[in-house]
């Protein structure tokens, strides 16, 4: 295993390359598409040829952050990953096509599995996009709006809007700097957390009736069936920030989202509150994640899916005195 | 008229002066209490006899905000009211009692009425925290983990946890000032924004339900009769968050909620996204507020709060090109 690098290490190794591939991680979010973009408009600008892939469809919210980009053909010759842990979630046909021959991954993930060649992974940094900012400007960039727009998104994004614990003195500056570089916050923010469909808030309806609480109302489950998909008329992109919902109940400290694939399998999202680790409630089912978001997939029903979460949400909270 | 004093003035005043009364605004909220109290600890760390008083209970989960105070008894020399831009919101009796003996006012209103002997009003601070901050460290206060808690709290619940437009650099720049002062962020905005009460989302899910559009659907409404109060068996002051539901849904510019009050009048809030001015459209019926968030009160039944609320939106969208 190689030993992380330093900032200025990782901005020497793009500066000193060209043809550079930037893979952003599957189900993408805010942040691996804020870093992907942000990183590749920073070695456009350094007169380099860039792109971003991604195995997955972009959803069409994130539009802005390649605004204005062309598409450049070449055949990559360095290799870049961002905000990805592990060579098993770039997803798609990624993993066997470039799991092996990947130069550099920028990260912040703890658990990261140093899989490059060289590996600039700061697990103290909120947001994967803190990392990138700091490469960036050890490049020599000047951070332009667009730039800021897609660094902006990643902090906000990855701290639930500077709400949760991983946001720091740190990402609050930096995003100080973005603002005063041009970002559009407010914009942003509004796109990201707060505009809705009606068909969402139907769908988020759907889960409030069937919520389940358990262990003395200290986890609460929300189930989403295709059925309730089909019902609300959403998909499952749209249908992400329902994970936030059940640990949004007062007095909990395990909020559990599981949601039926049209594939029959299960995927699952655990939300905690300090010092519930729902990192490694996901670890005993093959998941990974960060110590309060997580997730995992189940090849199993729903219901199975629900007993097995279940028994090991226990044990956690057994484990933390709190039950 | 009085000129608007910078904040050294504002810090000599309180500096030279003892036994100090801190008024916050009626129906208190994050920003108001979180000055108060911030400005409360500050004086009496530099040897002062303090006190703040706000004319309506002040909501459990603000508590925090004056843990460990003891409250101390003084007849007050010096008068000063944070967050408030008009006598008249101070509220029952203090209006009549403290209206015309105000010492000084600092406050980040635009529409401040200048009513007080001295007044150190910034309308570009996004909360009036940031102008607390400024002044107690003029003031030479060592910002201790209480401090930082108080601002770090007017900060985060004025500009929706950093959502809104009035979020600037330099109210991120503060926040990351108290995050490194101890300020316990995530802690403060669980509770502030996402612990919810089984009862507060089975209220929002009978919104929903209500919830009408108008005008091509670029203004929705949000209507909380007295029946929805005592069917979800939550209070006015729980209800408060409410008012950002409206204006959640996709495409809607001005989302309105009408409260009915128990003594037949009803309490209007609008919030609306750029280009669409609140305040202009609440100063209309003799209320006032923000450009995002304002608000008024008006003594008529819900449908023709609703019929006079809808005609001057109209006016405003039209105004805007928006229909």
């Amino acid at each position: 295993m190689l030993m992380t690098i330093d900032y200025a290490k990782a901005a020497g190794l793009l500066l000193s390359n060209d043809d550079i591939l930037i893979i952003s991680h599957m189900n993408p979010d805010g942040d691996t598409l804020g870093c992907a973009f942000a990183l590749c408009r920073a070695l456009i600008q350094k007169g380099k040829r860039a792109r971003v892939i991604c195995s997955d469809h972009i959803p069409s919210k994130y539009s802005y952050l390649s605004d204005g980009l062309d598409i450049q053909e070449f055949r990559p010759s360095f290799i870049t990953t961002v905000d990805v842990a592990d060579i098993k979630l770039l997803g798609g046909n990624l993993e066997d096509r470039y799991g092996e021959i990947i130069n550099l991954s920028i990260d912040h993930h703890g658990s990261n599995k140093m899989f490059a060649e060289y590996n600039c992974v700061d697990s103290y940094a909120g947001a994967a996009a803190e990392i990138i900012y700091k490469v960036i400007l050890e490049m020599g960039v000047s951070i332009d709006t667009d730039i800021a727009n897609c660094i902006y998104t990643g902090l906000s994004t990855d701290t639930g809007c500077f709400r949760y614990s991983n946001a720091t003195a740190q990402t609050y500056r930096i995003a100080a700097e973005m603002l005063d570089a041009g970002a559009e916050s407010s914009s942003i923010n509004t796109v990201m957390f707060e505009s809705k469909s009606l068909a969402f808030l139907k769908l988020q309806q759907l889960c409030i009736d069937g919520m389940k609480v358990f262990f003395n109302d200290r986890c609460s489950v929300v189930t989403l069936t295709q059925d309730m998909y089909k019902k609300s008329g959403i998909d499952d992109t749209e249908s992400e920030s329902i994970s936030s919902l059940a640990r949004q109940v007062e007095g909990v400290y395990v909020g559990v989202t599981i949601r039926e694939r049209e594939n029959g399998k299960c995927k699952v999202s655990i939300r905690s509150h300090s010092p519930v680790d729902a990192a490694e409630i996901c670890a005993k089912m093959n998941g990974g994640g960060h110590n309060r978001a997580a997730g995992c997939e189940l090849s199993m029903s729903v219901e199975q899916t629900t007993q097995e979460v279940l028994k090991h949400i226990k044990q956690a909270l057994i484990e933390n005195g709190i039950i």
